[in-house]
């Protein structure tokens, strides 16, 4: 038995209406549209005042801070494009089945957001010596593995400085949503989306490895319940297509009129650019090359395509495959881990040529 | 056995992924924010170049038209707010098991939609007197039960020239984004949203009753398959609340601290004005009304709050009941029929104080 006979519990489908996916055929624009981003709130969207609202740094920091927006929106700012993807993507066709939120292949997105780099304010807070982590928590709180909790995460201070990373207060030309993390989010570019902190309350230099629950616990590869396992940092290779042709409105398969077919799609890593992108038009038994397109930037995505030329009407099973530069190439079959994080196996889309 | 111990398909999984509803938190907004309404695609986005896009008038009319979005903006303008709910609403929760979009509860929003009168454009056309209906048809294509189609609904000609029937090109403030119909959509106030067509392409003046897919066979109230049924209109009365306090990860039950708790949340019905609300802490048992507050026009939903005194701590099931201006309450147990649609029944939200 694969996952493809697997069911889906009542819990798990609120969490799939709430957490919503990108429309795989939003796949075709650059930076994706306002509201079609894909979205994982672990708990409720804070309602936050910006009349009142602080950003506080502190910890291990010799001027500790407490900033307005106004206050960020005066310092130097960047505007990026930054493709992010949810680390439980693909956890719906791992098997055996792990409950959480049930994605099948759709959590990912790419917008231009604009901030200021967060290392320009942790110098202006200046760390002392004995920090070793930067801690980001939000102002979104919860349960979660019968933990109460804020939503909190933290990365190395060689991680947090790097010249990438940013507090957001913009994303396409906008102020942020409520649901993407108003009035201030972290962008960790090339990270799985966990990394990320929405709602930002409070950043804290610590000289002890961070506890919090998101970090120690949870996005965590392991095999079995009891390892400590190994954190889940940068995202893995991956490529997704538009699936070509038109939908059956029930089961998304496709279908496409005879004749050349051009096929195009995305491809991202955390770990390097995209060296190539692989077609199949026979499940992966064999494969040919797609053309490489433009990235928006050196954090986003980059597109792909290739014609397909299907020879006969019948059913096919088309495939694709990224390789990055760092020599991964996604799987064929979905890899397994307790969290069920990070599965990128080959999208396998169903078309009928007629 | 009820829908609480029911499961789901990868099918319908795909489908919840990708047609995503309002978290239930964000129904403190009178206007729901951007992203966050809900949507139902059937088929695909379609791409649409405005340079060459024309909204075809035409059928049972004197005068045909052929107009471009420029023509469109340049007609009287008008702006409400409307409250929109997916007809399928609802459907996780009738048993036995509707196969379709599972939504549980959260297929809804309110958005502020600007464009023109349709009456207006049908006049200027003109209606010849044989005309019965109106069709819209939009330019998303694809497969359902089996029929290649164009998604396409009808109104009578009465319905169709109601004051607030609108062709809608801007949603609070900014032209329609690709998912919500983009150049332009019909927003039928009151009308379950499959009403309102997305995407327009051709408005089709005829002298026989539409046989659309969506119009004929979908959409229709029937106990069994072989009934023709009555067709679905209207929204039914119905209430949701803001789920109080602090939510569990992936259970969604919900945690207060003793003392008064304020619950809040919005109700509307395609019927009639709100007449009432009713609040339950015990299930559904005894109910006492809640307070009605503002609605951002007559075709929006209403605000309304309560505040409840638990006596002490434990586990409570709260509900809430709406009651329209024609008198219809939201029933205890879920409806059914073979579409899965307009189920109305009340909002369950466990919460445990401590």
């Amino acid at each position: 038995m694969d996952s493809g006979a697997a069911t889906w519990s009542l819990e798990e489908l609120q969490l799939a209406t709430r957490n919503h996916g990108v429309p795989l055929e939003a796949l075709r624009y650059p930076i994706t549209p306002l509201g079609l981003h894909y979205l994982l709130i672990h708990f409720d969207i804070p309602v936050v005042d910006t009349d009142t609202w602080r950003l506080e740094v502190g910890g291990r920091v010799g001027r500790p801070l407490s900033v307005s927006l106004d206050d960020i929106r005066a310092r130097p700012s960047v505007t990026q494009a930054v493709t992010m993807e949810c680390a439980g993507n693909g956890r719906a066709r791992v098997w055996p089945r792990v409950v959480s939120q049930p994605w099948v292949l759709e959590a990912v997105g790419t917008a231009e957001w604009t901030g200021t780099p967060l290392r320009g304010v942790l110098e202006d807070a200046g760390l002392l010596d004995d920090a070793i982590e930067v801690a980001f928590e939000g102002l979104d709180a919860g349960i979660d593995g019968g933990v109460e909790q804020v939503y909190g995460r933290s990365l190395s201070i060689e991680d947090a400085t790097a010249d990438e990373v940013l507090l957001v207060y913009e994303s396409n030309g906008r102020p942020l949503l409520p649901q993407h993390g108003f009035p201030l989010r972290l962008i960790v570019p090339g990270w799985y989306g966990m990394t990320s902190v929405k709602w930002l309350d409070r950043i804290t230099a610590i000289s002890e490895p961070y506890q919090g629950y998101q970090q120690a616990k949870a996005y965590r590869y392991r095999q079995t319940e009891d390892e400590p396992g190994e954190p889940v940092t940068r995202m893995k290779p991956r490529s997704l297509m538009v699936p070509p042709g038109m939908p059956d409105f029930m089961t998304r398969e496709r279908f496409v009129e005879a004749g050349p077919v051009t096929v195009e799609g995305r491809a991202w890593s955390g770990w390097g650019n995209i060296a190539s992108v692989g077609f199949s038009s026979d499940g992966g038994h064999t494969w040919s090359p797609a053309e490489l397109g433009e990235q928006a930037g050196p954090h986003a995505w980059r597109g792909w395509s290739v014609v397909w030329h299907p020879e006969h009407p019948g059913t096919y099973e088309l495939c694709c495959a990224a390789t990055d530069g760092a020599g991964e190439r996604q799987p064929l079959d979905p890899p397994w881990n307790v969290g069920g994080y990070a599965n990128n196996a080959v999208q396998r889309v169903q078309v009928t040529v007629r």
